[in-house]
């Protein structure tokens, strides 16, 4: 017994690793929310994004374990998800509605809370490391377009070609898309309702985001999203992703989150701050806000999605109000992927 | 006593204006903060602040008295000042680094949390109005570049050459800083504060930014932002102006906020939805939260700056950590404007 409780002081994080309520490391990502139903998966396509959700998982977490800070991991998870076609963010980014792939991902440290995020961009093979090249080499926190992408040039980021990005079940998705638009042209404003209705898949596509939040054992927190934004988007339309506050935040005194979801609500909610405040003023639980915010605030304004959230404790939040939501995380030893509700 | 009581009964809104502590609307403006010391100011150039000031005043209490809605009045404000070259918004906007104007603003309507922004646009002459164009007539919350202005110019809104917002004094101070920065390159990280000291003008110009906030007869909250950005940036760089719950935040519950600083640190902050939470769920009244944040929150970040923001009490807050801030408001049938500490 001595000895035992020697080797406590001597090793504390072996003694944090033992217990289940001091967990030394958490990390949760999603690849994104939508009308993601059972029904319309086949046992292969639901096998192929557990192993992606693994493989994301696996990369952070070879930085966790080894004392690696929260910002590495979740770039790295979201690194990994960017790199696969089967989510909407880097290589299987969705089309816009003048065929071309418009990038945003954010990143934000909770413990120094410095951010950074791209909007807009083309060319740049990896957004949310370009997004964390914002963050720690330029003096500001927002870049969007042509100016983002020479940023990224500059700071020597991997650059492709914007037919990188082309994959042709998105392709197909856009002309689908486009498709259907034309035909829902003579709907009321309700079309957005009977358009899911018709087509499930619809929306599975357009809220396709992947997302990182991790705590180091350090205590630090960290968060990171990226997105291919929705197919067949006009305007240069953006979405929640890579505005701090609304898709993305962290802050090492509450929580780290990423949404995934309907970007307009998530923006006009300033969702991802209002978790953190009802924490930090209004005392609350993370679950509790987490919640509130997703299955009260979102739903009364209209709008749909998820989220994922760890606390400063290690408490972990994943609620979304729509079919699915691809998530996993790594807690204790135990790693754990799901689809479905 | 009986026939005022039937009055009172019949003319509700009569009774109110009787009563300082109900007042019936309420409008609140600002035109940029920074480095603004008498000591570098003429008599006659701030006898023009005054004026420019009060026109906007008036242009937004004239729809308010009216019983028109916040909305509206905020709308109104800040196009008189995106018209008057003496602000950093529309027709004064500053240079970007490659000698362009780009343009932001955002606006939100407290009553049903609908907002639209516009960033990075060089060709409309009231970006405020593409914004509330945005919230209106689009799915969407924000639009970007070349795509806001094809929605702009779609919805007939006055597209004017990229040439209409050049101004002689913007022009010069590009060239100023331009020469300043390439002094500056061999300072350390500390140039911020020293290319400050020397050139006070400079962060005076960085700031401005303009902004109207404001409470109308039916208790409705709006506040609206609009700016050209700091001088000599990059990147496509975005600051806090058209980012919902960073420089620009309505919501009936609690207050209408719009600011003007380096907007880096007030989007990091979320700095107008922490105004907000702390108000519905830390139950701080508006000028306690304001001052918190912009007295303590921001400076320990490191940042500098102003807000203005009115409750649904109709209480004002304008509180700045700059030598001044350009600001007015009009309540209970006083119009002031006032320029330094």
């Amino acid at each position: 017994m001595r000895i035992l409780l020697l080797l406590l002081f001597a090793f504390p994080t072996i003694a944090f690793a033992q217990t289940a309520s001091s967990p030394r490391y958490v990390l949760v990502i999603h690849g994104g929310a939508g009308t993601i139903l059972k029904s319309s998966m086949t046992p292969e396509a639901e096998a192929a994004y557990h192993a992606a959700l693994k493989a994301a998982l696996a990369a952070g977490e070879t930085i966790l374990k080894n004392g690696g800070n929260a910002l590495d991991a979740v770039e790295a998870a979201v690194r990994v998800m960017e790199d696969n076609p089967l989510f909407n963010a880097g290589k299987g980014a969705v089309f816009t509605n003048d065929g071309r792939n418009e990038l945003d991902a954010a990143i934000m440290d909770g413990k120094t809370l410095s951010a950074g995020s791209v909007a807009g961009v083309t060319t740049i093979k990896n957004p949310i490391t370009a997004a964390r090249a914002v963050m720690e080499q330029s003096p500001h926190v927002m870049l969007t377009g042509k100016g983002a992408e020479t940023f990224a040039a500059e700071k020597k980021l991997e650059i492709v070609a914007p037919s990188y990005f082309y994959t042709e079940s998105r392709w197909k998705g856009l002309q689908r898309l486009k498709k259907e638009d034309s035909l829902k042209t003579t709907l009321d404003h309700n079309e957005k309702q009977e358009a899911a209705v018709l087509q499930p898949g619809n929306r599975d596509h357009k809220y396709g985001t992947v997302g990182a939040v991790a705590l180091d054992l350090h205590g630090n927190l960290a968060a990171a999203t990226s997105t291919g934004g929705m197919t067949n988007k006009k305007y240069g339309r953006v979405g929640d992703a890579p505005i701090i506050g609304a898709g993305t935040y962290a802050n090492n005194t509450t929580c780290a989150i990423s949404c995934t979801g309907w970007g307009e609500y998530f923006i006009r909610l300033v969702m991802a701050k209002s978790i953190s405040d009802m924490m930090e003023y209004g005392k609350m639980p993370l679950s509790n806000a987490a919640n509130e915010m997703i299955h009260h605030k979102l739903p009364q304004l209209g709008g749909d999605g998820g989220l994922i959230a760890v606390d400063k404790n290690g408490n972990i939040a994943m609620p979304f109000n729509t079919a699915g939501m691809y998530r996993g995380y790594v807690k204790d030893g135990k790693v754990v992927t799901e689809i479905y509700k």
